[in-house]
């Protein structure tokens, strides 16, 4: 597989083509994943083309036995670089030369039907812009990966981060510091006073070779270890927590917790909104809605309740384990 | 009461003094028809001050006999004209005199418990700029009132608009035709191909005398026949369809209903997305969001089936009777 030891780019393959064929691997990787975490549902399938260029496979698991609903999406798309593209796609004024731009990733959102399970946020992305003769003109990566709890259950947020600690490490010794706080100044709702989405994990964007100091082929290799770190970040907690008894209270708190998932994901996630502005398939986009979500007005999370203990969970801290 | 024969304003008191008192009582009336009409529920009060200035009432029923969530907000609020106020509010570059605004309104959104009840939505609003002396150097009105259906039952839409038509054709012969198509033009999910929140009913806003030929006291005159319309154009629907029977599969169509309802609140409500981004009290914001809401990944509308006959119903129409 490529990335995997920073080797060197296969010179008759292109690179977006490698990196969609990494990224069609890592989605059959991911779709197995979930459906064994599941234990019983399976994934239903929709192959779809992109009107200007290129297409994607979003599959959904609804109703299944751990998952009240699960989408994975990969797309590989390319298409002309409009001036709405081109100020926002780079992070940065685009390369002047730029006119067309390519991108294939993956998105994945797991939302359990147990309140007790927390809810599950993954993608990974290989961006480049390209001149009039079809020559990359620039190029980077970006994802994370994060962990909205649903109930108060301080260890998995500590295990998640530790193992996203642990994989970073692998990479570069200062990528977890960097990108977990990107991270918690990402997912923020900050029309709730700068409430988080839920405990974070890491976020990052635009990382460029140049940028970074490092071949696109390292970039690449850890977006890739990003990409297949829920078996160790998330399959742990998952398992540990399915079977946990629970009721009318934590249902109550997981809907409303939802809600604040939907008002991030609608109000303030830019690929969401990019998509709902830019004619993106809209199903794909907002695959990553919860099944159901519940609103009420202005809940008080009494002190000493579960309510108050996740809303104390949701304040940025330092929930990997001390160095070893 | 102020408005009601276009008489000529108190010179003791203020326009913007004389608005709140007249939006206050109307206040007073919407909870005490909703309370009647729900049958047994009762609103619970919030007073709230503005940092900037002013305040004002938000009252919610939770869990009553016919609504499940019902809101009814008002509020009386003035602040310095920031560029980005300035840029927005008027729906034109704001008269350059201007360094303050007031404007008071009130907003109304009840979302039943039973699917076979549509959801209605209404708001007025008196807004004025003033200058460095405190001087009234703008103002206009604006308002409106929707119908959202969750279950297809086209006699409501057409009483709706029924009523709405003769309501606006006791102020102006032009108003139904030209609100009705700015309610269907406003109230889009454009994200979903264009797709209609609701029925429509009417919509209006920069109502300003110099613009529509009138007295301010006859635009407010009419925003008060919109405020006053739902014992006449709501209550009839809520009781003849409140005993019907339905079950889960209705239940579910109300659950998606109200999840697009989400999306053009969160999405595309010009009020909603302003109040996000300019830190207004954020519980009476969102106190239109529904109770529950849910989401599918691509669901489909079989033929003939009810789903079919709403996505039918969304599809804008002369829904008014024939002119009598």
């Amino acid at each position: 597989m490529a990335f995997d030891g920073g080797s060197p780019v296969n010179a008759g393959i292109s690179r977006a083509a490698e990196a969609s064929a990494w990224i069609t691997s890592r989605h059959d990787e991911v779709t197995a994943f979930f459906e064994a975490l599941d234990g019983g549902g399976r994934f239903a399938e929709d192959r779809w083309d992109r009107p200007g260029g290129g297409g994607g496979v979003t599959r959904v698991l609804a109703d299944g036995v751990l998952f009240e609903k699960a989408g994975v999406n990969r797309s590989a798309v390319q298409g002309a670089l409009t001036p709405v593209l081109a100020d926002r796609l780079a992070g940065r004024p685009a390369d002047a030369r730029a006119v067309s731009f390519f991108v294939t990733g993956i998105s994945i959102v797991a939302h359990p039907r147990t309140p007790m399970v927390p809810t599950v946020h993954l993608n990974v992305r290989y961006f480049e812009l390209l001149g009039a003769a079809g020559e990359v003109v620039d190029a980077w990566v970006g994802g994370g990966t994060d962990l909205t709890p649903t109930y108060p259950l301080p260890d998995d947020a500590h295990h998640f981060h530790t193992v996203l600690r642990d994989v970073c490490g692998r990479h570069d010794p200062g990528y977890y510091r960097r990108f977990k706080q990107w991270c918690d100044d990402y997912f923020v709702n900050a029309h709730r006073g700068g409430e988080r989405r839920g405990v974070g994990g890491v976020f990052f964007d635009y990382l460029r070779p140049a940028d970074e100091a490092k071949p696109m082929d390292a970039l690449l290799a850890f977006a890739d270890s990003i990409a297949r770190s829920l078996p160790a970040a998330y399959a742990p907690i998952a398992e540990r927590r399915r079977a946990l008894p629970h009721g009318e209270r934590e249902r109550r708190l997981q809907l409303l917790r939802r809600g604040r998932y939907v008002e991030f994901n609608l109000v303030h996630d830019r690929g969401t909104v990019f998509g709902l502005q830019t004619g993106a398939r809209i199903e794909s986009v907002l695959m990553s809605l919860p099944p159901q979500a519940a609103w009420e007005y202005a809940p008080i999370s009494a002190p000493g309740s579960i309510e108050a203990a996740l809303d104390e969970m949701l304040v940025p801290r330092d929930w990997a384990a001390p160095a070893p």
